[in-house]
């Protein structure tokens, strides 16, 4: 059984403004998937939180986005398929830029917020995205929502030569077709620390989740995005964290 | 004798608005210094350009600037050291990545507008720029001015292992300290192509100029800073590059 | 019968990038659309745009649009109905405040490229709108386009308190219920300037227009909407606006 | 005695990021600085801030800026004095804009970080800044920087026909001319709540203060300056304003 990794936005801190606990969380993740200016971070605010990833041996995600601060790219901006191929590449590299800058290299890509929610409805967008991290580099890993039956995500990634990285989340509910449940909805966010650490064990051990409507379903995934935004949440990355090391599933 | 190489500043355009010349200067220059998105250009006019280089065998450098679009990188902006640092490093990853997507390799890197201005005047943030350059990337050459006695920049070159291109200008005159005369100065420009093409050979065999004093310098230079903005600079670009063939002095 | 005033999209510049021929079209209409810096134009372009528009007596409307350089404010972003309503209110009061500059009042509103559109589609959003125009001030009318039944947008207009201008355009083909063709579709766009005279004379007269489907209609207008992009645009200004003369429906 | 009136600087939040106690600190001032975008705020955190303002009877003030968010507008940008009139302009008006929408009326103008700094220092910037709140409206007070001899800047106010507000400082050390001792001298700010509560008294009552050089001299101010930045500076406002209210200089 393969390690389930922690993934977790950092650099999310813009000019004078700061957001999330970074040093906090930094220690108990194995993922940093760092902001590149164009929903969130500046070149300095990219530096120091390659620098603080590397003290703690984290690796470097890329997390481009649509251009949007002040929405912190969280609304959907209707880009042709090359403006998303272009603004990831960009994105890509300068992260890479600011990495080379801290003697290491670029880990891994992962879209943010608006950007990776309309690459997952629309493929030619996926496709788009997976063009720009193979072109970039094609070891680089790109990582994707774990569904149901990520078959066609698979197939796809494959005719375009990128590796993927499927992400589950342990705080949110699945619905039937192993889709996230909207935040609009009750019950979308699991607030409960038992009920969270519980839904890492099954993933991390491939047992079976249970969906919203009662169906079960068994989630795939190399990596479970976890929050460093305030006490709770990095609490709850340290009881996941420990809950991993127990059953041998985490470094 | 080895050959003057001849730059100009590409990809100035932004979103919708067109600026230069780009498609009828590409073909006549071995340089284009790449806006990257800071005082000019956007991820898609970075593809374009890039794309246009790679046609006609155009070695593509990053031109990073201040972040000020409305003031076209022109206006200084009081960064600190490791702020310039920052920001070069950021976009000259970003066209790198750019540059990946088209299939070719960063080529140099020459700072634009004000903060080519606030580097050739302030050491440390000449230091700053070189630490960014060498830290990307140790065999990528650094364009800067040339000057009367460029000794002190090629000691701090090597101190911080950059590789120094030395520019000079055609169309500019020079005073007697070997700086560029203000451009608020009359006949700080030459207008005339002949005395154009003659400054630019005599830069190119290493014959001595007359600055605006009357004294006489022989100014070094690895490449010659050209314009594509406008027609008749255009022509310009075409009338040296042929008189620098003429001499054995151009690719 | 009332005039058919002409209004045209101006200070679409921005920085040191020149759009449209404002100088040349500024002459030939009513109502200049001033970009209000989210799109297009910063504060200096709008100052000289106001400018121009007083030296030719030309009323000043507010443009104002999504926050999207890049993209020009044609791509649309999925804004809340106060997030709209609030930039809305930013822009008017901005480009208000380079009209008292100049000595004049704001004129009216038109809402630009993606943020008009979706506007259009979206009755909560129009209505945010509406909200955010009564509220900066009750007299300052607001630009809509023009549909084959205008009642539904005539009643939130009068129930938000707001004074409507219905705009039509003479070089765009209209379908059976009223609406533009999309640019998209063949035959969309007009380029005949027979054709286009002929249509804004029919609209100016309250003549039926006939649809691409073969049907008539009859659409009522307060203004034409024109272009100053080129020169065949400009000069089809000049040939609607003196055809409008000659008829007696232009000022 | 007239009132000496309390201002902060207010509605420092962008998009997604918090900045400023401004609900704990309101309650406790007279005037809100609100940033107008440029180096802070959205028109969501404007609306916001206004709305505040209103329920606590504070009156609203256009706080404008070099437009530089992520050097928060503390960075000096070398604008020409008709790029600071018309920046100015832009953002005095899109603040009143959204005042309007919360049926308020704008109450006064005090420039932000470098743009306050480069005005105090350079007095054609000073016209420049003048000219511009004076043609927004001949009635709105602009308020800059009091010093031992106020009487130049007096004598440009009249000429231009601004009304001016004097502000001073009470947490901050002043040098024997009566200007601010700069940050990165030691002792240039008061940490001590009872040393600042003095100098507000002082300053309220007309009565010496006493320079780092050991000279005094009385500083003429119609408002202090306050801050909201964390728990300890609100402490200190209501303490100020406690103090003032005791002497009977505060509303």
């Amino acid at each position: 059984m393969s390690a389930l990794l922690l993934n977790a936005d950092m650099g999310e801190s813009f000019g004078p403004w700061v957001m999330g606990l970074d040093e906090e969380v930094m220690p108990h993740v194995d993922l940093a998937n760092v902001a590149c200016g164009f929903h969130a971070s500046d070149p300095d605010t990219m530096r120091r939180t390659v620098r603080l990833a590397v003290r703690h041996g984290v690796s470097v995600g890329a997390h481009p986005a649509y251009m949007d601060l002040v929405g912190f790219g969280r609304r959907s901006l209707a880009c042709s398929v090359s403006e998303i191929e272009n603004l990831v590449l960009y994105q890509i590299g300068a992260l890479a830029g600011i990495c080379r800058g801290e003697g290491i290299r670029l880990g891994y890509v992962k879209p943010h917020g608006a950007l990776y929610n309309d690459m997952m409805r629309d493929p030619e967008k996926l496709a788009g995205v997976m063009r720009a991290v193979v072109s970039f580099d094609p070891d680089l890993p790109l990582m994707v929502m774990s569904t149901r039956d990520p078959a066609s995500v698979r197939e796809m990634a494959q005719r375009e030569g990128v590796t993927l990285w499927l992400e589950a989340f342990a705080d949110r509910a699945y619905d039937g077709e192993g889709r996230l449940v909207s935040r609009r909805e009750p019950k979308a966010v699991h607030h409960d620390p038992e009920v969270i650490v519980d839904q890492a064990r099954r993933i991390a051990l491939g047992q079976p989740l249970t969906a919203i409507d009662g169906s079960e379903f068994v989630l795939e995934a190399d990596t479970l995005c976890v929050h460093g935004d305030n006490p709770e949440s990095v609490a709850a990355v340290k009881a996941i964290r420990q809950s991993l090391q127990e059953i041998g599933v985490a470094p």
